[in-house]
């Protein structure tokens, strides 16, 4: 499995705490001692005696942009356990039909995390993945909430079906309203991307579809908005 | 009352469509016709009778950062009418308590369109204010829900409060969960600042403070998503 570079003071932190031993290497700015947050990231290293290096910017830079200074590297968080998730009596997985906007997986993992959501579903295709940027937006939900890649989104909507999920959709036009959802215990939200919305072949493997309320002629919810609104029902029905 | 340069296709559009008299000029990319989005746009802005000045890339950037390939110049939207807000039965208002990211500033005026808000305040001071970045996030967010600068917020709230709203503001710890609010008919939502949150001269004049569930040990929702949720838990009341 390949490593994760970690960047954003948050999002660092999270990992360190989340997966100590995980931790690979943390990179630092030559003159990060001219700057307090990388100062404390350093202390913090060294107390958790994690191999730091220096580099200049421009090894920085190579290793991956939007960096402020620091960069982690941690074994990749591993995916979803199945087994686990599915003895559970209650589960909310996400999935992401072609999200293309890394601020949006990152905010939906951010998101994710604090909602309690057990997995999310991205394509391997058509969709951005964990990049640093991802990561550092995500502010550690990333640490947290497995995400899978799949060849075939239906097919693992019919998969999570034969396990008791309701599988259902958010889009404009749905008849059931999502104020007035009332969720299963298990749930699948399937969230259709930026521009498209969810696919034909995804939407026929929906149960149901959700509308979310809007004023009329209004554009519409952004897809990390979307997400998080509808987690909050979810959740607001089983906590 | 200076102009605006909008930016992003959606928020170009929602521009033109909402406000036609208020457009001062469309400057396009010289090689615009290479492009479908620009030349679309251009045929609207023709079909409109805007007037449109090609520029190159260098003049375009100097107008503002960010644009792609299209800047529309137009007349601000005028501050809240408040006589118009202050009578109406039903009525949402946000209050900001020093935003500073640019697209936590553009999503939240998105839903707050979306959601129907009547107004968003934001302090003069401590905040990002409608940039031609907060502009494109917003997706035409700004063209329907109108900002005003306060130099007190906290004596904006006071006033507020005299025109029978409540005001409740979104912090951990709060004694009310979000899930169990029932919003009053007039209601002021105050969000806090990305790290500060709610600054304690603003927090004295809540009526309450509420809290979002999360998971625990988990950081904490961005500011965006948690105003999402409130706005959402206000418009579930009163649809």
């Amino acid at each position: 499995m390949k490593n994760w570079f970690v960047i954003g003071d948050h999002s660092i932190r999270e990992s360190i705490a989340n997966r100590p031993k995980a931790t690979k290497c943390l990179y630092l700015r030559q003159d990060f001692s001219q700057n307090n947050d990388l100062k404390d990231l350093e202390s913090l290293a060294r107390a958790k005696k994690i191999n730091i290096k220096l580099l200049g910017d421009k090894k920085l830079n190579q290793l991956c942009q939007g960096h402020q200074g620091a960069v982690l590297e941690t074994q990749a968080v591993s995916g979803p356990d199945w087994n686990k998730i599915y003895n559970k009596s209650h589960s909310l997985v996400l999935a992401l039909d072609g999200i293309e906007d890394p601020h949006n997986l990152g905010s939906i993992l951010r998101t994710a995390w604090l909602m309690g959501a057990d997995a999310i579903l991205i394509p391997k295709d058509r969709s951005v993945k964990l990049t640093p940027s991802v990561l550092k937006i995500a502010s550690g939900g990333a640490e947290h909430v497995p995400v899978e890649e799949v060849t075939n989104l239906g097919r693992s909507l019919e998969e999570l079906k034969k396990e008791s999920y309701w599988v259902s959709g958010l889009a404009e036009g749905g008849r059931d309203k999502l104020h007035q959802w009332q969720p299963e215990e298990k749930a699948v939200i399937v969230v259709g991307a930026e521009d498209q919305g969810i696919r034909k072949g995804t939407r026929d493997k929906c149960d149901r579809i959700i509308e979310i309320w809007q004023v009329e002629g209004g554009s519409s919810y952004n897809a990390a908005i979307a997400a998080a609104l509808s987690m909050s029902q979810y959740r607001n029905k089983w906590l």
